[in-house]
């Protein structure tokens, strides 16, 4: 139960296992909270209406297997998970774009410091540049090179207007950032050693749209 | 080029393909805004990093295919592609739960009436209740049914706390809603007739985490 953090473990995960690995881990805060120590892989598959096969193979990946008939120990399978996902260590955040969805970003409470600090937001705005926000002061774009060299960032949070994010992608990477989050429609490049996350929010839209669309006729 | 609605022809397309879809839209408007009027698969693949032979792969499914030496008509592609993703139809949106991410969402360009038009917000904070945003007014929570019997919506966005999500779900869906938008946490259940799309903003944050947690020692 003590997967190494080295990149060579997590070459050949499959992407879907990646992406439960975040459910397993609310799931798992859920129950802990709820006042359960231990956790069978029945239980755990229930309560995400996922196969118990697929998550005792999941976790098999990480070298993690349930004893029978007892499962797993829930304090020690959240702290696994958490390893794996990279969440026992601290990540510094910046902010780019403070409209609206920056905003709500700036005070998402994953972004509250439990993981992951804001430590930089930048705005092209003068109406909004110098603008206090949690702990932070609103910087220019302008400055952005000089911030981050001052105090460089694990990731950026892109959440200017669509047709900007392009440009601003390129001086961050150039800065030295290596994982980007991009909340925009614009298309950011992928790189040997840079990370693209996109929560484009459209996109969920447009599935739901299909989705509803493909029920024809369309239900009320 | 005209797929019709209907819900067979999408049942075996493959969920990358669906994926991919909105991408494919997104740069076809990109194309179109900058003056052109045709496109190779090559070209769309190039500039959104994809294989030309997997682009024209993903079409096929739908009947379209581009003609040797012109590739495609971009008008017709975007209707087409339109038209797949169920964008050609008007959807009707409630937002639940009007904090920063609430807010966000009903100034998002999305949801600003292209095809997606917000019907309703509701919240439960007596201070938010009755404020006015865009054309809406901030309805009590407690007035949901009786809003959704006046006026049904097509998508609910769920950006209540976490642990309000669920009954808040259970509600919607008692109400007729078909397809829920889930940005907090929790597990909202999929049912055979409720189409349920996550945006999870943490799982984006861990996901980054996750990779540069591989790159071990972290660069900056």
């Amino acid at each position: 139960m003590s997967p190494s953090s080295n990149r060579e473990m997590y070459l050949n995960i499959p992407p879907a296992t990646m992406e439960r690995m975040p459910r397993y881990l609310m799931q798992l805060y859920r129950f802990k909270t709820a006042g359960l120590t231990q956790v069978s892989s029945q239980m755990l598959g229930e309560s995400l209406r996922i196969k118990d096969t697929q998550i005792r193979k999941d976790l098999s990946y990480f070298g993690v297997f349930g004893r029978a008939r007892y499962g797993y120990n829930i304090e020690s399978l959240i702290d696994t998970v958490e390893k794996i996902l990279g969440l026992n260590m601290q990540y510094r955040l910046a902010i780019v774009g403070f409209g609206r969805m920056g905003r709500a970003l700036t005070d998402y409470h994953g972004t509250e410091c439990h993981n992951f600090c804001v430590q930089w937001i930048f705005d092209v705005n003068p109406a909004v540049i110098g603008e206090r926000a949690g702990g932070h002061v609103v910087r220019p774009l302008d400055d952005l090179e000089v911030c981050l060299k001052e105090e460089p960032v694990d990731i950026a949070l892109i959440t200017t207007p669509d047709d900007a994010a392009l440009e601003v992608a390129h001086r961050l990477i150039s800065a030295g950032v290596h994982a980007i989050y991009n909340f925009t429609a614009a298309e950011i490049p992928h790189g040997p050693n840079v990370f693209v996350e996109n929560a484009q929010i459209a996109f969920g839209l447009y599935k739901l749209a299909h989705r509803l669309a493909g029920q024809w006729p369309r239900k009320r």
